[in-house]
C-alpha cells in the first residue's frame, strides 16, 4: 500500500500563492506601506512600483497599462464589466460563473445553450443578437468542465455585426467580454488574438493572492462605476490601492506567461495519465466536457451512481483533494447549474467529480490519486452493489 | 544639528502592516491557501479560520459575526452602506470622505454645513430631516482636521424621528451610517455605544493589510448589493474570501482595541508636545479642528501664506513625511474640499498641514520633525518676505 500523502487536485477553486510572488509582495506590508497617492517620495515611489506593476500585467495580455483597471477580484471585474451593457441588452451562456450569471440578473439579459460537452455555438450567438444587443459575455474556460469556447470566432461574428450596424446607421455599441480567469498560465491572453473588448483576470487563480484581479477594458468602452470615491483607477473603481496584491499579481502573471507552453504540456500529459488510469480502472466512469477543446490540468469525470459528495470525503481521508463541482455551489448544497445545462441526468451529475492540476501535481500525485480513486469507487460500488 | 532620520506622520493616509498582523497572515498565502467554499477537511479548516477571524473582528465592536460583511476596504462598504437608502433620501455633511460624496450622489441626498471646527450640529440634522430621509451619514472623525463628531447625539436624535415615525404610522426606516476607519485604535468602537446601525471600517487604517474592510450592520436594515455573485457573505458581498487579508484584519483590531485607552494617552501627549512646539515656534500657525474633539494622534496647522504643497517637499527633503490634506485630494492637485467646507480662506487652505501621529511616533521623532517645520517654515518666510 502507498504510503499516505496529500494530493490537492482542486487548482480551479484555488492555487497556492507561488513562493516568488509572496517574496515580491513581501516588502510592501511593513516597509513600503504607504498610501500610492500621497506626495512624498516614499509614496511617489510606491506609486511607481504599482504603475510598473500595471505595466507588466499589461505585457502579459499585450495591452497599454492605461486600460487596465485593478479591482479585488474577479467576480467585481466582471459585476463592472457588465456595466457596459448600458441601456442595451445582455447575452451570456447557461454555463458562465455565478458571477457572471447573478450580474446578468441586473440587466435586460438572454441566456444561450451549449452542447452537451459545454461548447458554445457561435451560431447561436449570432441569431440571439438583436439591434439592442449590447455585450456578449462568455468565459474562456469553463470552470466546471474545463471546456475552450471558441472566443476569436465569437469576436469575429461580433465584429460582423458591428459592420451591419454601421452600414445600416444604428449607433449602439456592441462588446464582447470574457472571464479567462480560469485559463490563465494555460491559455494565450493576448487581448488581440483574443479579439474580445473586455477581459477578466483572477490573481487567485494564478498563483497570486485573493481578492486581487483586473478588468482590462478596449478604449472606448464606457463604463459605470460600481464603487464610488476617491476617484482611483481613472475614477472607475475608487479605493486606496492594494499594493502588495497589485505587486504580486503582476509576478504571478509574468510567470504564468514566462510557463505557459511548458506548463501546458506538462499538465496535460499528467492529466491524460489520470484520465487513462481511471478509464481503465472504472469501466462506468465517464469524462465529461469537451475532450480537445479543454484545459490542460482539467478533467471532470462521472461515476453515475455514486454520491460524490460521500465521495469527496472517502479520498479526503486519504489525502486526495478534489471537488464535486464548482466551489461556490458545492457549498450550497445545491446541483450544479452547468451540469444541468449540459443536460447531465441527476444521477451522472451527482457523481461528478472536478479533479484539476497545478503547478506542484506531479507523476507521484497521479499515481497517488488515480489509486486512490480507483479503490473508492470499488468500495463504493461494493457498498451500494453498483 | 540633529542627524537626519525618517520621521513619518502620516498615518491617516497610510499605516504600516503591524509585524504581528503579517505574522498572523503568512501561513495563509503559500499553505493554507485552500477556497474557503470546498469540501474537504484544509478548506473547512480555512473557512473556520475565516468565521473565527470574523467572530474576533465582531467583538471588537461588540456586534453579532453573522452581521458583519468583510469587503475590500472602506470605500466599498460605504458604496454599500449607501444602499440601505432604498427609494429614499441621505443626509450627509459636506465634509465627508469622498467615498461618502461620490456614492452619496448616486442617489437623492442633501449636504449639511458644518462649523469652522469640522463640528457637525446635531439640531442641523434634524431640522434637515425629512419623511423621507432613509440614511444619514456621518464620518465618526473627520480624516482631514480629525474633528471626532457627535455621532451618539445623532444617534438619539434619529431615534427620536423614527419613534414620531412609528407614531404616525410612518414605515420608511432610518437608518444611521458612520464611517470610524479614521478613529480605530483612537476610539471606542463599541456600536451599541455609538448607536448608530451601519459602520465601516478599514484594515488598512489600523495597522492591518490594504484592501480589506467591513461594513457591520443592524438586524433589519436591508442592503442591495453591488457585487453579485458566488453568494458569499450572506449573499450580500460575493467574491471568494480574502482568507489572509481578513485574518490579519481581525489581528490588526484586537491589537488596537487591547492598547487603545494606552495608545491614545500616548499619542495625545506627543501630539500635544508636537502643537506646543508648532505654537511657540510660529507665530503665524493657526491650529484648525475642534481642539478637544479631536483625534489623540491628529493635528492639522495652517501657516498663512506659505505654500504647503512646497513645504511637503522641503520636509521631505529632511525625511519627515507629512500630508497637506486627504491623499486623495493631493493627488488631484485640487484644494481640500473639507477647508473650504469649513470656511478657510484659500490662503490658510493651501498653507494646510496635516501631521498624523501613530504607533511608531516617538519623542525623537516629534522633536525632529517639530525642529525641521519650524526651520521650514522660517526659510520660507525668509525667502518669501512673510
Amino acid at each position: 500500500m502507498t504510503q499516505q500523502q496529500s494530493v490537492y487536485l482542486d487548482y480551479a477553486a484555488a492555487t497556492p500563492v507561488d513562493e516568488r510572488v509572496l517574496a515580491a509582495m513581501q516588502p510592501y506590508f511593513c516597509d513600503r506601506f504607504y498610501n500610492p497617492s500621497s506626495p512624498y517620495a516614499p509614496s511617489v515611489q510606491v506609486r511607481r512600483d504599482v504603475e510598473d506593476a500595471r505595466h507588466r500585467i499589461a505585457q502579459t495580455i499585450g495591452v497599454k497599462p492605461a486600460d487596465v483597471i485593478l479591482t479585488a477580484g474577479a467576480t467585481e471585474s466582471i459585476n463592472l464589466a457588465m456595466t457596459a451593457v448600458g441601456d442595451g441588452e445582455i447575452i451570456t451562456s447557461t454555463i458562465e460563473h455565478p458571477a457572471v450569471l447573478e450580474s446578468a440578473k441586473q440587466y435586460s439579459h438572454t441566456l444561450i445553450d451549449v452542447s452537451s460537452t459545454g461548447l458554445i455555438d457561435v451560431d447561436d450567438i449570432v441569431r440571439t443578437i438583436t439591434p439592442n444587443t449590447q455585450l456578449v459575455s462568455i468565459g474562456l474556460a469553463n470552470n466546471e468542465l474545463g471546456t475552450i469556447q471558441p472566443v476569436r470566432r465569437i469576436a469575429d461574428a461580433i465584429q460582423r455585426e458591428r459592420d451591419r450596424r454601421s452600414q445600416v446607421g444604428e449607433s449602439r455599441p456592441l462588446w464582447l467580454h470574457t472571464d479567462a480567469s480560469q485559463g490563465v498560465g494555460q491559455l494565450d491572453m493576448t487581448v488581440s488574438r483574443l479579439g474580445v473588448d473586455l477581459l477578466t483576470l483572477n490573481s487567485a487563480k494564478c498563483y497570486g493572492p485573493k481578492q486581487v484581479g483586473l478588468l482590462w477594458r478596449a478604449p472606448g468602452v464606457q463604463l459605470r462605476p460600481i464603487i464610488h470615491g476617491g476617484g482611483q483607477e481613472a475614477g472607475v473603481r475608487s479605493g486606496t490601492e492594494n499594493v502588495p496584491g497589485v505587486i504580486g499579481f503582476a509576478t504571478a502573471l509574468e510567470i504564468a506567461a514566462r510557463t505557459r507552453n511548458s506548463e501546458t504540456k506538462r499538465l496535460q500529459e499528467l492529466r491524460d495519465t489520470l484520465q487513462r488510469h481511471i478509464e481503465s480502472g472504472i469501466d462506468i466512469a465517464e469524462i465529461n466536457g469537451h475532450q480537445k477543446k479543454r484545459l490542460a490540468g482539467h478533467l471532470h469525470v462521472s461515476v453515475p451512481g455514486i454520491d460524490a459528495e460521500r465521495f469527496v470525503f472517502m479520498l479526503e481521508s486519504v489525502g486526495v483533494y478534489v471537488a464535486t463541482g464548482s466551489a461556490c455551489a458545492a457549498n450550497h448544497g445545491t446541483r450544479s447549474h452547468v451540469l444541468e445545462a449540459v443536460g447531465m441526468s441527476a444521477q451522472q451529475a451527482d457523481g461528478s467529480l472536478r479533479l484539476t492540476l497545478g503547478r506542484h501535481t506531479d507523476d507521484a500525485a497521479i499515481e497517488y490519486a488515480a489509486e486512490q480513486i480507483i479503490i473508492a469507487v470499488q468500495s463504493e460500488r461494493d457498498r451500494i452493489g453498483l
